[in-house]
């Protein structure tokens, strides 16, 4: 019997993928989540019906959404990852020998727990010991932390359900004011050809809040269209003004960022430029 | 009754859009060849089962393969396109002023006739007085031409059935020879993602011939994976010394090539640079 898992990207198009196993399926009390075998792209974490992450492009997504803001601040000490119970953005993020503390924010335990079971190369770091994991609704976190992180990174699901909250400006404004007086914020902000009104808004909410704001991109293969956006809101740094031939990228064993992608991956198609307002 | 399209991008993976009307089938004597209206991306050309182009997000493919080379070559005069039937293409290159004749060898005159029919503004430029259409074998017509071209592009299908001859060596050096001294070849070189050993063999064999080799990419949503590759074969001219700035870019009228993409698409991500042996 031949199974395949089908996601429904929208009304109108759906990508499906052949398995060979369902390992686990369950409905937590936030989601649900499944793990399954892709014959392409091996073991996949399925969320409400979405593509989080599969194990041989996995690292794309993580890099890109830490490493960007983490080498923009010249010296990041303690830092948030709101969702990505994963452990996939946090394993980047203590890549970084300053970062004394980064806290994972989840409020559904069991994607940390399943990932600890079914992907162990991605949660790998859960456990080590400058790294705080916290179930809590990652919205009243913020609210309830004042001036205190150097970046912080929204790792959420797609702006259904309840990530909703995520994407709203009130969350982004408790966030300005989690982050110290440099601090630095990156969410991801999914495709400009399947959801150009988000990043829109993202973008709009990002600039009202931030001196500095910019939008830069991904290929992520497993996700729709596999142009994937990030949008960054600093407070002071730059990251045009990074000098990237000054970071020792051989030390933080990357595959797909390197000095040449932090530079490009800024660079916007003119269709997203307008789009942007630039 | 919902009607969807389903193309199996590879034995594990397939894509499907919704439709609201087949506007075209039939088999030419070199392939099937269906016109269909999607919901998602509007008409959509599909070529022996996978995706052409759809009328949404041609410009991105069309203006990555052309603008490239010919702002990397200081004066292109003559330009030979190899495929592209619909045109896209050839619109792109007569952009370029100092372009007095393009010349498209398409194999499948029912192409250009269907791309005249359905897709007026891909196939707009067909008729230009500039533009020589040639309905005869691209590699033949290759073999017969020597020491011409400034730029050659070819815009092949994908790497099966009548279009594995446009991925061989013995085709690349007969365009070698085509070429002037101070060519510039481009070839559509698919999914780092899904078809990497192409990819790596195209590399090596452009290395074989010429002095400078370069791979960039471009996101396009409609080809597996969105992550596209092209690669570039040129005897004299490195696109890594154009100067960008000096290009009036406003006159080309693009929706996704700038200065900054110009620069930034020669950025590879550690994978792709450890898969080429960079």
């Amino acid at each position: 019997m031949e199974l395949w898992f089908t996601e429904k990207q929208n009304d109108n198009v759906q990508i499906s993928y052949k398995i060979n196993k369902i390992n686990h399926t369950e409905k937590t009390p936030y989601q649900e989540m499944a793990v399954i075998e892709t014959e392409q792209y091996g073991r996949m974490l399925v969320l409400d019906h979405f593509v989080m992450l599969e194990d041989t492009n996995e690292f794309i997504y993580h890099e890109m959404i830490s490493h960007v803001p983490l080498f923009t601040h010249p010296n990041p000490v303690k830092v948030a990852v709101i969702g990505g119970g994963d452990g996939g953005v946090i394993r980047e993020v203590i890549k970084h020998p300053s970062v004394k503390k980064a806290v994972l924010i989840e409020i559904d335990k069991r994607v940390v727990e399943i990932s600890k079971e079914y992907f162990p190369k991605v949660s790998s770091a859960l456990n080590n010991e400058r790294v705080d994991v916290l179930y809590e609704d990652g919205i009243k976190y913020m609210q309830e932390h004042k001036n205190e992180f150097d970046v912080v990174l929204v790792d959420s699901t797609d702006p259904v359900g309840p990530a909703v909250g995520l994407f709203a400006i009130d969350f982004y404004k408790s966030i300005y004011e989690a982050l110290k007086v440099d601090g630095i914020l990156v969410s991801q902000t999914e495709s400009p050809f399947d959801n150009a009104e988000l990043l829109k808004k993202v973008n709009q909410s990002f600039k009202s809040l931030f001196p500095i704001t910019k939008v830069y991109t991904a290929f992520i293969p497993t996700y729709p269209t596999g142009m994937w956006t990030f949008t960054m809101g600093s407070k002071k740094y730059d990251p045009a003004q990074v000098n990237v031939s000054e970071i020792k990228w051989s030390d933080y064993e990357t595959n797909y960022i390197n000095q040449e992608i932090f530079k490009s991956c800024f660079a916007l198609p003119n269709f997203l430029k307008r789009l942007l307002g630039q």
